[in-house]
């Protein structure tokens, strides 16, 4: 099975838990509309390209990681999408969560994905039960309090906020946790991959942050515009265009040259070569690749 | 220490993980809030009195559980307080979070809390990696979809439902949880808990319309008259206020009878009486105890 056929097999599995005989079907309509179709599935993808870096030892026990990143960052854009929050009434081309559904299902929905991610970890790991609470531990960390996406969130209430910290928390967290996670599930050693994972975060907050201001929707998750118009931290907004496409540069070299001595080294340095420009809206992407 | 103790323990120090230093002060704050000053712990007491009466093996792995248990529920009050809900302004007679906060931090606190209860048993049984699997999927099908606390405020939304599955969901499954997850610290079988998880919670379920009905909120999670005033499905509007006295006491009745054989059996039967008088409101303990 290829990576991809991998990361949907997962997601599938998970929901078809979430939504079996007896939940209500409204709820189960709306958790699968959270879910599929994806966006790019970056973070599960990095997840299992660190396993497979690591020598892919346990790839069931990776595979439950990288679903449960990817619940949790669906979870995370059903929440963002919220009146409250971005007020966004579509995602990925058609309508958001709320939109279609409903504030409360909305609402429900988010639980129900962070309490699923947590669930698939504890169903998927139970023949290698050492590596439950470690696993569970890190992804926790990347979405939660006091520095993951919940903290990110939460910085955008302040009267004052460090735009590193905010991206750090709100962005960087989660693709730590893929990073990390994957290669626990490897045998790995995450701290091995904390300057790779610091510096792909900052890259795909620079790439979030260009497509919005360049007015690309495809291939991002959230609809174009979107920071100025809420007022939110944008990194062209403050280094304009070309320096940022120039901070996106650096920061995928800096990454590349952080890949730890793994059995997959080099196809790994590949790959995020390769993920840089599939990150890049495509009217950027010659200039910066 | 005392049970009270160790429960206040294991939720200050979950806290203060959540709010370590640099997390965003407003957050920091509103987890607090949610959680500090308690109402009456009953779901986490419950746990620790199953794993007392199993022989309390492994207490450290059941206040983990217990703290994780509690924690979901403050998770669910923050949520259910909030105005797509039950737009409940105060909550244990003092604002409710979103009141005091706003809705954003509200939906944040309740997600962060939803995420720290799952971090709280996978932290703390690293000692006991067997039981981190059992405990965390236990507590997620306890408050996920299709059969837990998510399912069960999501049939709400449903233009038809049945009245026992929703509170089983809303309400049972959570001191189902407790129950179970109690045992399962303790070496118990929560096979053998599950005839009285499900009698204590329709009991609860019971007592909780009770209180919204009779008008007291004194010891209650919720301001009275609120079920009525959501159009929300209430026992007592359904059957009578005496027909749900008898329904209260039968299931009480039927609770004690399935206390499984155990260590502590005898004053674990007792216990449970006692909470039933607890769990009444005031004016209907007498007749009722």
């Amino acid at each position: 099975m290829d990576v991809a056929d991998r990361i949907e097999t997962g997601m599938q599995r998970s929901l078809r838990f979430a939504t079996a005989n007896g939940c209500p079907p409204i709820l189960a309509n709306a958790l699968r509309h959270a879910v599929f179709p994806g966006g790019a599935r970056i973070r599960p993808r990095l997840c299992l390209a660190v396993a497979a870096a690591c020598g892919d030892r346990e790839p069931a026990i990776a595979d439950s990681a990288a679903t449960a990143i990817e619940l949790l960052h669906c979870a995370s854009l059903v929440h963002d999408d919220m009146p409250c929050f971005d007020n966004a009434m579509t995602r990925r081309g058609r309508s958001s969560v709320h939109a279609e559904f409903g504030e409360e299902i909305a609402l429900l929905t988010g639980d129900g994905l962070i309490v699923a991610a947590f669930e698939t970890v504890a169903r998927e790991t139970q023949m290698a039960p050492l590596l439950t609470a470690p696993i569970i531990a890190t992804i926790a960390k990347a979405v939660g309090s006091p520095y993951g996406l919940v903290a990110g969130q939460a910085w955008e209430s302040e009267p004052e906020i460090n735009i590193a910290v905010y991206h750090r928390a709100k962005t960087a967290s989660l693709f730590s946790g893929a990073v990390s996670t994957g290669a626990i599930a490897s045998g790995g050693n995450p701290q091995d991959w904390l300057g790779l994972a610091d510096a792909l975060g900052a890259a795909y907050q620079v790439a979030d942050d260009l497509y919005d201001a360049v007015g690309q929707t495809d291939g991002s998750d959230k609809p174009a515009g979107q920071d100025k118009r809420n007022g939110k931290p944008n990194i062209v907004a403050e280094l304009g265009l070309s320096a940022s496409l120039s901070r996106l540069h650096s920061l995928v070299s800096e990454a590349v040259a952080n890949v730890p001595d793994c059995p997959g080294a080099d196809a790994f340095r590949h790959m995020i070569l390769n993920e840089a420009t599939r990150l890049m809206p495509k009217t950027l992407a010659t200039s910066a690749a």
